[in-house]
């Protein structure tokens, strides 16, 4: 695995793959990998002849009372998982190759931003579409690859990719899941043992929801019940159950349901969802 | 059983029962009555001829921003649970009855008040000795039966009978516990779902404590390997070692040693304590 610090010396390597005909998949990172980035990469791996895996914790996605500061890193670890899956580039920029003259989003989200995880982290998703823009810029890829947990990232990307009119095709894989139903994430790192103990609940509510809407369930009553299922020491910032492709409100026209929720467990803020086809289409 | 609501008529029926030569235990308690309280009632029936069951929510004993107001009460609960068992009298008080003039402690508690669960409740074994005085005075009891799990509070209540030059012998059972060793407290339905699951954790602590104490560990860092088991949510108020009968540093001529803390679990503060012999005396 080539490990590249510079746009000139990447935009130059992907040049000479490029003039041998070879196709180019994207899997960006925040670094701290899991599981399920690993599986990113397997996916890019189907997806395109050469991949290029990136690690950039992109500041302007964290507001001043996040955690940028303190976000996990294993840049040891990530090596080698990245070289045992088969990635072919490493991509390591620092933030001045990103943003050489601090520049702010030039891409306005939207509505979609707004809402879920948008109204507790209000400039969380304009710094995910400007470092997105920004690495598709400069990877130029045939294929990205984003996790599902990040539902609402994944769709406000599929939706600048249509704005933008690029010719990138985004790829997803389903949440990656710990044993017991946690979805993987970095953070989870920052639960103590006891709060990793309870943190399967959240998951469990999810599903407890999904089947209660398969039963026929109200929306308001099965929304109720997970409230109460996530009691202390959880802290709900929002469940929602909407029309999967819009993140709004489901109608007759719905083909897929997304429940989602986001979850504050002390210190650490945890979100999950389960996205299924509507059986009463 | 006689429920009885007034002092004038509890100390009739007791004046009768003792013409007949029959000896008294008393059982108080503040109400919510589970497990632990009705083996109080078993143990002041081997005790004592008359078994006397309280419930009063003291007033005195709770500050401004405690529970007072919303400790659970369970009434036909508790009074179908002390028939069960055999009580043979329920006194009721109302607060006018124990307190008629408003009057405050007349005895001062010492030392021993100020430690452990006095330190974060400073007048909470202040009011614990004024109504256990005034039930000792309006009861006139052989014998009075506690808990252990309350362990500051038993020794509080012998230092006591010993100043006072009372006639009454205190008798005391073990910690009641839940199958998963949760300290049997009416105060435990305060707890969510997820704060009943980790509440094993806190017993646990203290017997791993005891465990790392058998095995020679130094008492700071077997505090500290329990400080770091209970991390968030618990917040640990104290967890001490000490010895048994002073509540005091052990010393080499300590016979017994008790480790004893007191943990909040969101706005549940929970209290737990092992006492065993020490083996190397």
């Amino acid at each position: 695995m080539r490990i590249i610090e510079t746009i000139g010396a990447l935009q130059e390597h992907l040049g000479q793959c490029r003039d041998q005909g070879k196709t180019i998949a994207l899997v960006p990172t925040m670094g701290g990998l899991h599981a399920g980035h690993l599986q990113l990469v397997d996916k890019a791996k189907t997806s395109a002849d050469i991949v290029v895996a990136s690690i950039f914790v992109n500041p302007t996605q964290f507001a001043p009372n996040e955690d940028l500061d303190k976000y996990p890193h294993s840049p040891e670890a990530d090596k080698k998982g990245l070289v045992d899956r088969g990635a072919d580039v490493l991509f390591l920029p620092s933030v001045q190759q990103i943003y050489p003259e601090n520049q702010t989003s030039d891409y306005e989200v939207g509505e979609i931003a707004a809402l879920l995880c948008g109204k507790s982290r209000p400039i969380h998703f304009d710094g995910v579409a400007q470092v997105v823009s920004r690495f598709f810029d400069i990877v130029e890829p045939d294929v990205a690859v984003f996790g599902e947990k990040d539902y609402q990232q994944l769709q406000i990307i599929k939706q600048l990719v249509k704005r933008q009119n690029r010719n990138i095709s985004i790829a997803s894989i389903e949440i990656a899941r710990e044993s017991d139903g946690l979805a993987m994430s970095t953070r989870n790192k920052y639960l103590s043992t006891s709060e990793r103990m309870l943190a399967p609940h959240f998951n469990q509510a999810l599903r407890q929801a999904k089947s209660n809407y398969e039963s026929g369930m109200a929306l308001d009553d099965l929304i109720n019940k997970a409230r109460e299922s996530l009691g202390r020491p959880f802290e709900l910032d929002y469940f929602e159950v909407l029309d999967a492709n819009t993140l709004t409100q489901i109608t007759t026209s719905s083909a897929d349901v997304i429940i989602v929720s986001a979850v504050k467990l002390g210190i650490t803020r945890l979100i999950d969802n389960i996205v299924f086809r509507r059986s009463n289409v």
